[in-house]
């Protein structure tokens, strides 16, 4: 089903990216951020999947995103057949991109393809440098890492230099990225990567 | 199975805590400060359940505190059978109550009963006043809240008269303790609740 999605998204010339992270990591404050510096670039719309609420998705279509609510009715995380119903009620033809917010869980959203191009996740200072030790398979699946409120290190005893370390054991290849989404500190070098990954994708893929 | 481990509880008159938060809200924290400040009142152990390290169990065990590991392989969550046997392999009638702390989740642990007797979850500030929104199941389940790393406050808009309403509307009867583990502030009031539970269990229970 992952992998019909994906075809799809081909066909359609629009990226997909999941981004995943524990509960209050920041996910809707960094897509907010990130489509509002890549408005004049592309047109990117979001997935939001919380599991009782509605409130990122009516803070995004607030700001004029084109932003649609999954239901996921107290599940732990999208698979890829979810993720399909919601791309059904969006106009792709109109958008470059979707982020999917997935469930804030560092646990089973993991353990499923959702059919996404890419997957991202976010780890934020203060949830400690030892997180690539508790939870390897988020890290090891993760094409880019953005390592998020970067202003709390002063308050920290977050060890960068350990965190990198402990990621890239586990991930060789994945991106990361240091940022602060409510600052803006490191958001540039962050969107120039997913820009250049969304022009890829829609010249390749149509 | 979880009324059958109350009852076994009951017996040995050991008092058995769930603690659930999300990764990196602080559990190992909390629980060792919590231990080390209450060492002449009452005696407890831990459960760790991490999904693949030992590193909280070795922290614990280097400062003199029983603590058993759990391996959950993968798996999000705990249930009474996997607690059982955890605590199968610990010395109960030496111990007044043993503090579960639950993989870093704040969906799938919400829905399982473990046997515990009391239901507590963390909530740091850095995750955001809006999480009872999100997540409104493990907010209703617990019996104790602790809102940890209130240290962080001043450069949050953690609005805490906003989160205290949205909890209360979900969980009237709830307990909410305002904490820095780190710091120790506010640690005596929440350390003065828990003994006041165990000893008012273990004379109820024996």
């Amino acid at each position: 089903m992952a992998r019909r999605l994906r075809a799809k998204l081909a066909g359609s010339g629009t990226f997909l990216l999941n981004l995943m992270s524990s509960p209050g990591s920041g996910k809707t404050t960094t897509i907010l951020a990130t489509i509002e510096a890549l408005r004049d670039q592309v047109r990117i719309g979001v997935l939001e999947a919380d599991i009782d609420s509605k409130v990122d998705a009516e803070l995004l279509a607030a700001r004029g995103i084109a932003a649609l609510q999954l239901r996921t009715g107290g599940f732990c995380h999208l698979d890829a057949s979810m993720v399909e119903k919601g791309l059904d009620g969006m106009l792709l033809d109109e958008l470059d991109a979707v982020i999917i917010e997935n469930v804030g869980n560092l646990v089973c959203p993991a353990e499923f393809d959702t059919g996404a191009i890419n997957n991202a996740m976010i780890l934020s200072v203060p949830e400690g440098d030892d997180k690539p030790l508790k939870y390897p398979l988020m890290f090891s699946v993760c094409d880019v890492l953005l390592i998020n409120k970067v202003d709390y290190m002063e308050l920290s005893d977050f060890n960068m230099d350990a965190l990198r370390e402990r990621v890239s054991k586990l991930n060789p290849r994945i991106e990361i990225f240091e940022v602060s989404a409510k600052t803006g500190q490191g958001m540039e070098a962050w969107c120039a990567w997913l820009s250049a990954q969304i022009k890829d994708f829609t010249e390749r893929g149509t």
